[in-house]
């Protein structure tokens, strides 16, 4: 048996996996925001010249992971295994994406966390020498989210106060075992968290707890403060989970406030009377692979946890009466 | 860089993780099968006390789960991480059985290839010295599968002769990377084959293509022939589909005939103008961890290679006019 590369529920990677490429695709909305300067690609019309918005998100998706393989210099070929999934039922973005490559294919799914969950395993792939290079990706898009988790955006609904934005946008990242760029030093493997909460519009009360204990987990189990990062950059709580998350984490003793950016938070210019930030699995993925690891890449931040968040929740769960079990996965990014 | 461990799309354990424990629950149905006197707990009533089919689901994945944690003499700060999915929308069978454990989650997804993908990634985690125990576990429910993907039961559709019928059951392995057991030594990950079928009542057509894809990959990367394998066993083509595979593989050379049995075509006593056999996550999953891991414990098989298949399609990608891509992964098992 090997010696254990793990404490708790972190798992620390000796040969430091590197993200030697990554790209981003973001529609209209939020190429306002502050990544629209920094994706590869902002659609001007969401549809992205397809017969319908689930086809647009696996063309959003796909063209983000042929991008993200593009802008490393690698060809197909040079890519060992894609790891993705995303929100639509069976993941159908990811595997209609997946179709158009010729390599092998890992499907993953935990909701608006699956950016770290595959990195996470990218970077064990990669560390452990199973392959050269993964492509982690993922995306999502506001309409067909809404149509398949809520109401047809036809029907004109009207929207709470505490409801999120899904984020129309893709992104990914190649992991390689050589070459140069951010590092991935450890990942914090995350536990579902159920704090009862069964608003189904309310999705950053419900994932705050799931955040909280996944970063209080990292901080002990590598002996960290949170000070000793640049960024501790949650996935998509939006204005209220963020300032749970604050809470919740302060009550442990870790106080985070000076450090904790939301992807959601700062996605969209957020008016929290009116509602809180965006959502869904593209949200941390664009905001990641965008501005984030831009910004790394130059040296303005030197270290930063990524804590991505995903509500498991399906409407038939939200109708038979469940409450929303969440969960957040972490990765650790040092340059 | 440490050396790849990988040659084609093969990846090899060096410390070859081993198949500690392993449980499986199955419905009514299958209780009458071959797999009936080798299931841990075999149901009279398919609603297993739950007021849901989706609860009954979840209810088979927690149980099996948590008898192949405890049949191994575990408890469950023994386990690192639990690997699962299954077919309802956002994999909430698999979200809510973790829920009641307190190690971590990471949700993976293709379909029925469910059960092989989870136990490739958990012995990837295992032997790279990521953590001592996973858990790779998956389900389904022929009642929860109709009306998601077909009709609910209700309506009494008439089923066509080349459809199969999902079956009801979970079964969950522990994986370790010490201990006794039947030793994973290599795994083959599955690309994404379409070869154009657009029929969602034939699965076992539309999966063939890629089982066999993956098995040829998995015979040309680790350079052994059929007759080196006691059993090659895939997830749930059912009868049509286990002619078509058998066909494929010969017409590239290679002869899987007296090698190949499929766990659809022997879960049920299949009648072929009635109806071509088991399918569903669970279908894969009840068989390997109930007969085939007990006889190949007992010594009568030494060699085996387990490919599960998956069909990547949804409800609403078929509506959308899109054929079904497909995917199988594969694992080698070895006592």
């Amino acid at each position: 048996m090997k010696n254990l590369m793990k404490k708790g529920n972190t798992i620390f990677f000796k040969n430091a996996p590197r993200i030697t490429s990554y790209a981003a695709i973001c529609g209209s909305k939020e190429k306002i925001g502050v990544i629209g300067e920094f994706a590869d690609i902002t659609l001007d019309d969401d549809m992205y010249g397809e017969t319908t918005y689930e086809k647009a998100e696996c063309k959003m998706l796909a063209n983000a992971i042929a991008l993200a393989i593009e802008k490393g210099g690698y060809k197909e070929d040079d890519i060992d295994v894609l790891l993705s999934g995303d929100l639509l039922n069976q993941i159908i973005s990811a595997s209609f994406a997946a179709r158009k490559f010729n390599f092998p294919f890992l499907g993953v799914y935990n909701a608006c966390s699956t950016m770290s969950e595959s990195m996470m395993l990218g970077a064990m792939m990669a560390d452990a020498g199973y392959v050269k290079r993964a492509v982690a990706a993922t995306g999502s898009h506001f309409a067909s989210a809404e149509r398949q988790y809520r109401y047809p955006l036809e029907l004109g609904c009207t929207r709470p106060p505490q409801s999120q934005w899904t984020v129309t946008g893709a992104g990914g990242c190649v992991i390689s075992s050589d070459g140069d760029g951010v590092k991935i030093t450890s990942a914090t493997m995350g536990r579902v968290c159920d704090y009862g909460v069964t608003d189904v519009n309310n999705m950053g009360a419900a994932m705050a707890p799931a955040a909280a204990a996944t970063i209080i987990q990292h901080l002990k189990d590598t002996g960290t403060r949170p000070t000793d990062y640049d960024m501790i950059l949650t996935g998509d709580l939006g204005a209220l989970g963020s300032r749970i998350v604050k809470d919740l984490t302060w009550e442990k003793g870790f106080d985070i406030s000076s450090r904790h950016v939301d992807c959601g938070e700062i996605i969209y210019k957020v008016i929290e009377s009116e509602f809180q930030g965006g959502s869904g699995a593209g949200c941390s993925a664009v905001v990641l692979n965008s501005y984030v690891l831009t910004k790394m890449s130059s040296g303005l931040y030197k270290r930063i946890l990524f804590a991505a968040t995903g509500a498991l929740l399906s409407t038939v769960s939200s109708g038979q009466g469940e409450s929303i079990p969440c969960i957040s996965h972490a990765v650790e990014l040092e340059y």
